[in-house]
């Protein structure tokens, strides 16, 4: 279970406010590559965790609960970038403070109007859980797969579009207290991706835990094709050598080779439309 | 652009129609970890690919383009595993059928058919792009964020999730036709673990690509807690030890060290609501 | 604006409900092939409608109006067709009731009670905008483009997939009632497939509306490849003869002929990454 | 911000695991009236409390934390549940176990495989963040309008639909502790209904509150139509008598009338489709 | 079943088209406070409602049909404020229209256009069932749970937060033909607050009706936390008092009390993973 | 199976890169009318082909596999299309030219920014697989019914609309690659039309296809109503006549007639709630 305390994990502050950087926010927020996601990642693969010890489910608790105070300070902030923004035309002061402040003078309200409308419309100027475009965040991007390794790599891969999107959000931010927040949430993701990739470590590595699951015996699989490199250039001409094509593989199970694709099965052939069921009489055999 | 041969990647044969097996497949076709959701993430990234080589643009296609394939074996494996389900009450000998080679004689068609609904209503026995419960797939899922070892990570996460769905439904399969489409699949999804891992390697390693995107100066973020596990445990005790609590940081540029979390930041004060905003008049300042 | 009836465009009636039965209707309730698709389909192209006449708002209005009776019927036979599922396992002699009548006996209500969980837990045995397996409708079906014939395609092809939805529920009843329901609404689904093609003949049919839109002066497109099917086997086969590969087309405007595929573009070069942009720093130039 | 405590707010105990009820328990975390909805829906509404006073703010996280705690709750009910569910055929034992516990005998474990493809497939026996048919949950009906009264009303919607879903699950509910959690569960929706009403009575109850928003005048609304009930029966029948066809208003500033509707408006001609816009050549004027 | 007239329920003009208006009325078309969610929410309980008379059938019929109107209401709001916008370059006539009224001259139209990009390239210049934000309305919002006072509650809150939505759109309105229709709109909204909190009076107010379900007996909920606000605050402090921390709760059947957060749980241990279930292997116990 | 010829069908060029015609093209990609839709829905449909010959199956296959190559030359011309938007603030140069190209140097560039927020921050300046408002593509509009002729006419409705929106995107177009490409791309969908339409002719036309599905006997509808056009204004008046209330039907089968709507069935009446269903206790029996 789970307690809160009313003060934020780190200061969020802003000076100038800025509208338009509330919507980019709200990326963070609710977009694929934002906090609610591995928030709820984090717990669902907790609440889920089997195996022979609970370090890993109290792993995930403890940064899945550290996640929550990061939806809070980008709420939050959100929230605060709105405070200037005009809520109707006829604010005729806020709204100048808005074109004074970030405009420049040149733009209409009523353009920033236009690019706000479900802040304005739906929330009173506060966050939403949506990404930028209004899109709201969808809980099938949760993943939770019951694979302990598999999970890892979901959340390095959360954790990697994350701080790609914290980093192109510093680069578009031009308040400091904006920047600050955001050093501080884009350290946080470095330690979140060496947080997993630990795991996977301490999991045996490459050699130990992959192929993925490691559970099924790998003679069970075809192994003609386990390391090869399927071609599919139309003209059969060979790939640009890489890594992946030749040499050791990452497991150090196999040799990577180039395979040329071709067709390996035969025309499918299904049955003709059953009476009852719908067709047209001239599918049905 | 693009080509067709009308012939299969690899044979797909059903000795024993399994209506409950083809359900089971749709979640390959279209769940989160399935093939439509690895074939245009693949795509996607290609078109999008940006840097000094069009190498990686080229790598992506050849697989993007396989996976294409492996949806048109799915979506004929679920064909093929419908052809005797019953679509109406009517058709007494089909029904028959089912319940002989599947359901052991016990149970009554009727449920059958309740569980096939959408086969039998909205496709007429075919394959449809959503998953095992019918929700249609959501192209959310495609990540690709134009940087690439985020993508790669995502792609290996894609894979792994990807494997173990392919590795459930080998062991829920009991048609051996089934079981060496699956048991080639399975093989696939191994190499292209191996195969993102190696652009990795490629890129530097965890050394080279981490923290990822490296193109961020470290400098910026706020290095005090770059490498801290933060623990929340109410009570304060400390976390089990693991590799990520102490030792080397996975990139080799940092020590991990927990951190004990604590509220660095204020109680927020939002300012009150703005006249028109539509809020209460007691939110009003 | 609206008025209405209390009583029903058609008699709705269930002598042995069925609630399974009932799970199907729910397809022609939200599912995409289903009535609320086409009720608002016609309003949205109604209340959209530009041009020198109302002649054809008002024409759209009459039907979705109409409509809107059949999604109150379908929600009608939904709820008499529950009148005797299970709410729970307390219910013994209800449960009974559904075993002795639909199920044969063989069957143990808890298997009735996990495909019903919706009904039982989200609406008390009624039924809801979704479809068979419970997928919400989605109002991006709605289709009105703005175009007239593209709309009356658009409400073809509804009422197509729709009176195969309804043929298909016809054959799966049991229920003299409920077949007497859908006969009437398979004549409706008749008449307006009929009716769409009526407007598409009034607008100059093939040769006057095609191709959609006919404001657009054919000269400005690509004249070489309009009547052109395009082969795209990879072993360059000529493709089976059909109507479309030879002949005049159907416009009356060209001839149909076979083009073999090829690239008449070059390899796409995309610029490196930006400085700033959140890639990995190999991408950028 | 946030912390944890590793034990669970109530005790969650499974003595006969029941995967169906695995199933019917996701309707409460991931269900339109579940606890994922109710914890977001306060935490957004807390993030974004504008006003004199940060009271509603912290009552909202003091509640929002606790709902939390009752996801983890469910969650593990869930995995609970699931224990002795078949993963695949080839475990006979478990199937076994399954057939003997809850099915009575006499139905295939295919049945049941065919009804927890999700969980099998995509969990490993755990619970996820979608609704009893596996549809994610859509952070959509995240209601925070940023009107305090507005929020309440929402919420007392939420827990009383919340708190009718769990009577439900109750009711459906045979193990003993399955029941002991949900009366707990069931408690505390008594107390959240409560809580919100408690609120709009601090507001000002029916008279202070309403109409909502209570800051826009009422004298700029069509006050001829403040307080009618509009009859819009097609035969103008009287509608039957009750609270709101006549006597005082709920809020005391007006009378309930019965207005027989009828159209104000005219027909609404829109202009011709423009040149260049797309439409057929008929409907550019 | 249901009849139309082609006039409307009340006058829709404008006299100066504004694009970016349309854009904000969109979300009282397809937004989740909108138009399209009320009225569908109130037929479908309608045509679910059980209990000894069909009084609340009739009612809610009534007031859906009415709902039905207002979203004609506004799709021809939409229209109109989009008669001038560009629908491309060529138009210049047109577009300068626009910049002449709406922008005041200093805004390129090329700006405009992105703004209106779904209207253009997918409507021509139409109203559409989505959002201000071009979400498509998702029938998950249609509350209907099958408890009448339920679904009132529900309904209050849809026309709370519908009639917040109406003011902040009459509050960026300047057009005096938009005002007079949202003045309307607003009334029917104040009205409709009152109708839906009518029922729950005449259903016996707080005391009646209140908890809901109200057909489930108390005494089975753990009655020792049914009046108790549970505080969780980390440092155990206690919570402002409020209406909700002491005196008699709103139902008339107990006393609001404080109650500080603890585990009453333990921590939960879920089996090992199974075998043949993709797990990890160190996960399969 | 499928293979890859790394140059594009036909030529992508874009002198002056214009981002908010990239955002317009996302329409072409991943909304309803674009590419992904009929790319897949031909690919299910050729995937679940039934009959009596793999004729169609092939010439799905060939078409399918063309818009593969369509949607990779719209990405391609979204990148091509960003190459000089705006990454960040701090990149001012390439700012400039983006104002001096497209915005005629009066607009503020941190509005360009704010439209671009989701190709900035989740793309790295790329395409992706949702709509020009950002909305993902979601696949149950693929419409793939296993009715050949319904499938016909949902892809004539897919290439009527899609042409609709090439249509637009031309006119919308400054740039003389952007035309060329398009002028290419709306010649190939005036082909699709003509093709679909011309597999209803081989199966017969409008006599030998309709009513659809064939195969249902239209014996056992109520032919009372097969070519009735319902006319349900409330005041009884006639519908303006056209080429649907008089004259032959469209499948020579009957005579269109005007039936005034009117109540064949009555009002319906529910069964009282269920005990345990969860319903208020005025509601159970």
């Amino acid at each position: 279970m789970f307690y809160f305390d009313k003060r934020l994990q780190y200061p969020v502050k802003v000076e100038n406010p800025d509208p338009i950087f509330a919507r980019m926010l709200q990326q963070a927020i609710g977009g694929v590559e934002g906090e609610i996601r591995v928030c709820m990642q984090y717990f669902f693969q907790a609440w889920g965790a089997r195996g022979p010890t609970t370090k890993y489910r109290e792993m995930l608790l403890n940064t899945a609960t550290e996640e929550m105070g990061h939806i809070e300070m980008l709420a939050t902030a959100v929230a605060l970038n709105l405070e200037k923004a005009p809520a109707s035309l006829q604010e005729e002061g806020a709204a100048d403070g808005i074109v004074g402040a970030v405009m420049g003078g040149e733009n209409p309200r009523h353009t920033i109007e236009g690019m706000l409308h479900r802040h304005i419309l739906s929330t009173g100027m506060a966050a939403f859980p949506a990404n930028a475009e209004g899109v709201p965040f969808d809980m099938s991007h949760i993943y939770a797969s019951g694979n302990l390794a598999a999970d890892m790599y979901c959340n390095v891969a959360a954790e990697s579009t994350g701080r790609v999107l914290a980093v192109r959000l510093y680069n578009a931010a031009h308040d400091a207290g904006m920047k600050d927040m955001l050093h501080f949430m884009i350290a946080r993701d470095t330690m979140h991706q060496q947080q997993w990739l630990a795991v996977i470590e301490e999991l045996g590595g490459h050699e130990g835990a992959l192929p993925i699951p490691n559970s099924f015996p790998q003679s069970q699989e075809d192994q003609r094709h386990s390391y090869d490199f399927f071609a599919t250039a139309a003209d059969g001409s060979a790939p640009a050598a890489g890594r992946w094509t030749h040499g050791p593989s990452m497991d150090g199970k196999g040799e990577f080779t180039v395979f040329q694709n071709q067709p390996l099965g035969q025309e499918p052939v299904l049955g003709p439309a059953r009476p009852d069921s719908g067709a047209q009489s001239e599918q049905i055999g």
